[in-house]
């Protein structure tokens, strides 16, 4: 089951962690809109509220007033399609025997059903079937022996794959990042305290400021009193795998994720794919609000140099930025979706083309990734009709040939446009007069990393995991899970 | 945590399971109106759904439809004051080692926390404070090592209380009642399989024939086929504790509870009354609906003798019956209360007197119970304003002067008002010109057994269980829980 | 439209209204559980709340409280098949030249139409299908040169059917019925003031003193001050046309309706339906909760005669009635229908027979009406299936042959089994022993009238109205609707 | 009452109108969201659907299949403050003497009262409060007497206010604009009808052709056969008083309104508001999404002159423009407000600003208005707390010193934080290192008219109606309303 969130994690000295908590998962709203919960601890019981729905619909006033307690974490769910099952809405919780256990969990385990095996054949029984139940009681079972941070390492070498986790373990708040960082997960400091977050905004968003990324393969323990946090480096790797779809997609253009605020990276992008395969138009337009950015930046360059890489003439302009496409924000979830008739119509009540843009015009139109292809195919149609005289594509990303099995709900290797048709296969579909994605190159480049550091899956089908039926882009092995490897090797 | 519920389980030959369950929930909705339940199997996985409210709020078709399989349990709970709390809603269902169990409870157990602590030292984690988890847990450990017939021994070795379990363990349904049978369950046998359900009312509901009660202390397997039951008596006691108040208060009056008709039981108790307590007045009438059997049998017997127990003279016609109180039916969860000062008009919009019934007659009004007293209070104060000349109260039960820990959430000690009062003091305090309540020999002797092989804890503040801080009414000797007692000493 | 529903009016001194018609409604929800209204006048201002739903369901404490002043109407309407249609819910109101008017009506016009396209012709704009609103546009337009006594009797000129009305002219709350008293309307003393309503239990509710029926014909005008009414007798006639079905099926059998307590009225019915049709069983059953008055009737007067008229032997107890059909008061409106081969089983979901009461014995099973005959086909179809030897099956009303245009949605006349079928036909259909309905002989002599001041359309196809397509049973001369009828004649 | 909404109407030859409504409504959705309705008429009889809320709230799919004919109309309403009131949800619907209306109105009439009392007084009774039922009944009057041209002519003649409206008078749709042009209407062509819209945006979206403003005073009739329309010039005016508002803040972007695209409007205003005010600072950035056209202008013009109006030097960039605060488009309806302590927080939650783009630098910061002069407090507070050296405000329009009376629901005057203050004053207020807003001269200019052809009330204080207690700006005289008006001059 592949799952996309935002996980959060508080604690505070002398103030209730609820509305913190709350404003932190509005913050973090668009990396989940299936389901919101908060679990909070307040030094004697563990309070919990899960439901479906966005945040605004998941709490009520009163449900904030029952979440005691000035430590606890929250979690943001995406919906994947056809699952919409209130078993798997986070956090997590359990009570054994030496405490209670809260989980917020991103990310994707690969080796989730061995270790659920191995947990039942001890006797453990499972109320769900996701990934974070297993993590729960493996470490669980941990804590029998072991205190928290020997009890979460040995946690954390059994469990492979990609993971930000943030846990309450009675009133104490951690964080944990997979060795090899595939999800994004930081620190802030408040006021009053610190907390944890997938994304820096979040932390903006309660008056916080960032303190860092937390480390691939650390964990970070929150102090009770709100002065600090304690570091335990428990994993360590070569290369690390972060995911570059973050920067690209996913996050929020103000969130600094692995040193690089998100909005400059997409403008970064965006000039690259002037220098890459700039071509000379009218206009250059986004398509709202998705490549707002990139087009900001391949226009800024644009108006540098020409589509050949020389220096403009002084009185060469460039390529025009226009906003051409307006977006109706309220085509939402309760939608009666057109007949198929209409259905060509559909696009435009979500994206309507100002004609005196268009218009007789040369039109470059970019977007951060093509999935499907449909969309981009009623798009070119569409400005088109608008009598756009030619329609060049642009994609601040490499074409998506894979699926994700990290934890973005994508698509179906099928359903992928890219999965087998070359870029002139796709530009025919999509009858565009140009297409050109962005090469891998730019993105390590612009990320400032090398290759192997990030997680290409979606881009070249090899993975920084070792998964059933795909390549691998790395040496890797998966943790031995015979009987000694429960125990902690420090 | 109190619970009063419903059960039941069918295995069907060749049919889905989820529309004869749904049913029979319907048949079982007195037993708890907070949440309903599905669990099914359908040979490969197991499906489930569970909702608060009630059954006709919990259930849509589609709902229906998912629950695939032939095999299945359901439950209803009880609303206990406060406590509408989702994450016991049942049935519980969890997955492990060599397969799933779903879990449908009626009872308490009264050494939960123990056991609940044993698994978790074993490093068992739980999602709720519910007895059911604590027997899903133990009942999963030991079907790592055994059979389901000795797993299920090893079980109710170790719990004490009061239970009647239908559980799916994979597709295999099985009815399991505690060995004392303080809670009801009974057999049924359907055109295509057989079924378990809290009330042969459920039966009905399905075309079916009640086959028997479930024995104290046996476990019944339903086969898969739907060809029979197989039975094992895995436990076995002196004596039995079956809940008195099944049969005056809680079981519909078409349901058979342990071999006899509940309606026929309250007539006859109704007679008893008479005998016991009767008084000549111009007309009784029953509480609706509470009061009606009860009223009947008291009217049929005063037609036969008098209160002095003499024979009727001919032209004596003895007591009139007369249904001289209405019931509003339509008094429901979304009532707006009335304020303080037309309180006592709210009893008349529940209940209201037919004028020409009472006006300058003597009245005896008959109800099964009597709780807090305030009803009566009420009630006695409406029929006198209607021109009662004299109103007198009879019971078709002892006085309930001690808290139910064995499944019924009555009230505290301190709310029941013959906790603290004679029978007297209440009749004083309900201004009634007399009061009676019905003996406990009454009881024993129309239900056909001896005293000591009820439950009349609530009437009589001893119980057959060791409760803390109250006292017992035989030998209870609580299973040891150290660690040889995990194994069945078969 | 074909509308049955329950009105109500009060008018307090120095209380507000809005509580005390709220729990009236409640009191009448039987009539009417498609929309609930209230409308009050706080002497400034009207206020206005209706909505679809139960009572409980349309009001919340807040929409009370702003419902100001101590006059006020209230309504609840019956679901018609297909029409849930929120225009058609009352109180019906309107702002006009000299004030407001809130109208809540029970009852059917039978010109409606007429008077509408007179209205129309007039320049009047409708915003709905109703009748209601027709009667508030024209007592708003005489209003504009009568005063309201003068008003209402030029508007019950023009008006021809059935109508039982309460108006709130700004805070002046009065109660009309229409000439023959086809609808129930009652006046009640509260302790405050006095009130209007469709039946006496609502009165009770408000622990008020029924002072009489609003006479056929008559205006009665709330005081301001609480201190009394005013009565006009403003139309009259010769014959009234009282719903006779009210009595047997619609009332609650503790209102009393025009100076009959149903209850009463119900059992006598019973009584003369051994007289008319007695058969000797083994046990005499009620069909709960319709038949039961009927039936206790009935079983008191076989107690004292046989079948054939004689006195009872000392030693012959006659018929024994019994309580062998046990409803379910869960089935409601979101009950999810059996598939057609569990059809048969829905009815015993709603009625479950007690089987030791039937098996091996002759049965007469008491309901109020047969509509089409499906639910008694399956009745006695349930009953032989429980082991009845014979099923007589007695009914408390004449056969129902034709439909109502009177304000009672029965069905269509081809539904009706007795439009075209004989009673041994239908006997044969529902497959009982034997089957007798009771002769409107009767049911004149028990509501202790002339057979022509009863309204029995329903039973004999002759209505006391002129209907297109339909037989009158008495000398009915619409009102001319030219000009100079619009001038009252006094 | 004050209403902002938009309207629209459509007439298609041998297509259901419902879903193209539909359509149209999401694209109108920014004029309104507290309901939505659509009234349609199939040749034969009318049919309607109005709820409370949002358009995906309001229609469900089986709510549009009952909405048969060719033509309807539509409309959306804004909420306005506490007066959440279904029965001023429109389309307003009507049956009378020659058929039905329905009426979906814009605007607000200031003589609404007088003829409302003068209709009562001839008879007319009303259900709310709203200026449409007023319009509605006078045209059903008016269409007795005369057809529908010189109906309307004389409805517009007694009328005196803003409006625009699109009617469905059986299945003629009709569109309707104020003599004066206040509130906007356009005339699109589709492929198989023609429609009448708010704004051009709802034509686009159904794939139509904008084909020119509906002019002040004119009645445009859609043909039956959708094969054009019919033009009436009923009433002319020397001036018009189109609203400038809806260029500036209140239509789409991509909408053409009174021949000028609005958000080449927005952009030129940008422009303008450099010219007069521009301030050299690091960068500009806007207030997303209100802001962002104006500051697109705004630096561009900035990229060309510099503040004192010299041409650029070669190597001076002039402004940054960035994006430097970015929107959280989760905060909704349903948001729990943060405490009193919290509330500086609250405006970060939604508006979170790029520490690298601001930290160190000058800012301007532009959008469009300044109502009440919070969120412009808190926004230059989070802007200096993120280390911004200077923040300067620019305002794409004027101040808007007083409340409007023609259909925008802004704020008392009162709260209007310009009505009593200087600009320096709310400079200071704000506390941002300088403030400007645009001049009226600026609006006049980029819209291509003359002043006295705007409504400039809210920033001037003069309105071009007679409006009780303000001042006007031209010569206007109400309509005489004694009763020989009621006749169309021609």
């Amino acid at each position: 089951m592949t799952e996309k969130c935002g996980v959060v994690g508080v604690s505070l000295d002398g103030r209730e962690a609820a509305r913190p908590l709350y404003y932190a998962l509005y913050a973090l709203q668009h990396r989940g809109q299936e389901s919101a919960g908060i679990v909070t601890h307040d030094g004697f019981q563990q309070h919990s509220h899960v439901e479906m729905g966005l945040v605004g619909e998941a709490f009520e006033e009163d449900d904030l007033d029952v979440l005691k307690g000035g430590a606890g974490i929250g979690h943001v769910r995406y919906p994947t399609a056809g699952s919409v099952d209130s078993s798997c809405a986070q956090p997590f919780s359990v009570s054994f025997k030496s405490g209670s256990l809260g989980l917020s969990h991103n990310g994707n385990l690969v080796n989730a059903d061995e270790i659920r095996e191995e947990l039942a054949a001890l006797g453990h029984a499972f109320t769900s079937d996701g990934d974070t139940e297993v993590i729960a009681h493996d470490l669980a079972r941990n804590l029998l022996e072991e205190d928290l941070v020997r009890a979460v390492k040995r946690t954390m070498q059994r469990i492979h794959g990609s993971y930000a986790l943030t846990i309450c373990h009675d009133d104490t708040v951690i964080g944990v990042r997979d060795p090899v960082g595939n999800r994004p997960l930081c620190i802030g400091e408040l006021e009053d305290g610190y907390m944890l977050a997938s994304e820096s905004a979040a932390i903006d968003t309660l008056d916080g400021e960032l303190v860092r990324d937390v480390r691939p393969g650390e964990l970070v323990v929150l102090q009770a009193d709100g002065d600090g946090f304690d570091s335990y480096q428990l994993l360590e790797r070569e290369q690390t795998a972060h995911c570059f779809f973050e920067h690209v997609y996913f996050a929020r253009p103000d969130s600094i994720v692995d040193e690089t605020l998100v909005y400059e990276a997409r403008r970064s992008l965006g000039r690259k794919l002037w220098e890459e395969s700039g071509v000379e138009t009218d206009v250059v337009m986004p398509v709202p609000d998705s490549g707002r950015a990139f087009a900001s930046g391949y226009a800024d360059a644009a108006s540098e140099t020409t589509a050949d890489g020389e220096s403009r003439a002084e009185n060469d302009d460039g390529v025009e930025f226009a906003e051409g496409l307006m977006k109706n924000r309220y085509v939402g979830r309760t939608f009666i979706m057109p007949t198929q008739d209409e259905r060509e119509r559909a696009v435009r009540l979500k994206l309507n083309p100002i004609k005196s843009t268009i218009e007789g015009k040369t039109v470059t139109v970019i977007d951060d990734s093509i999935v499907r292809g449909t969309t981009s195919t009623q798009l070119v149609q569409l400005l088109k009709d608008c009598g756009a005289e030619e329609v060049h594509v642009r994609i601040g990303a490499p074409e998506i040939v894979a699926p994700c099995y990290m934890g973005i709900d994508m698509a179906t290797r099928e359903e992928l446009i890219a999965s087998d048709k070359t870029t002139d296969e796709i530009r025919e579909t999509i009858d565009a007069d140009s297409l050109a994605y962005l090469s891998t190159e730019a993105i390590a480049e612009v990320l400032g990393t090398k290759r192997i550091d990030l997680c290409l899956g979606c881009v070249t089908g090899e993975y920084p995991f070792d998964i059933d039926g795909e390549a691998t882009d790395r040496d890797v092995t998966r943790p031995d899970l015979g009987g000694k490897t429960l125990h902690a090797d420090d």
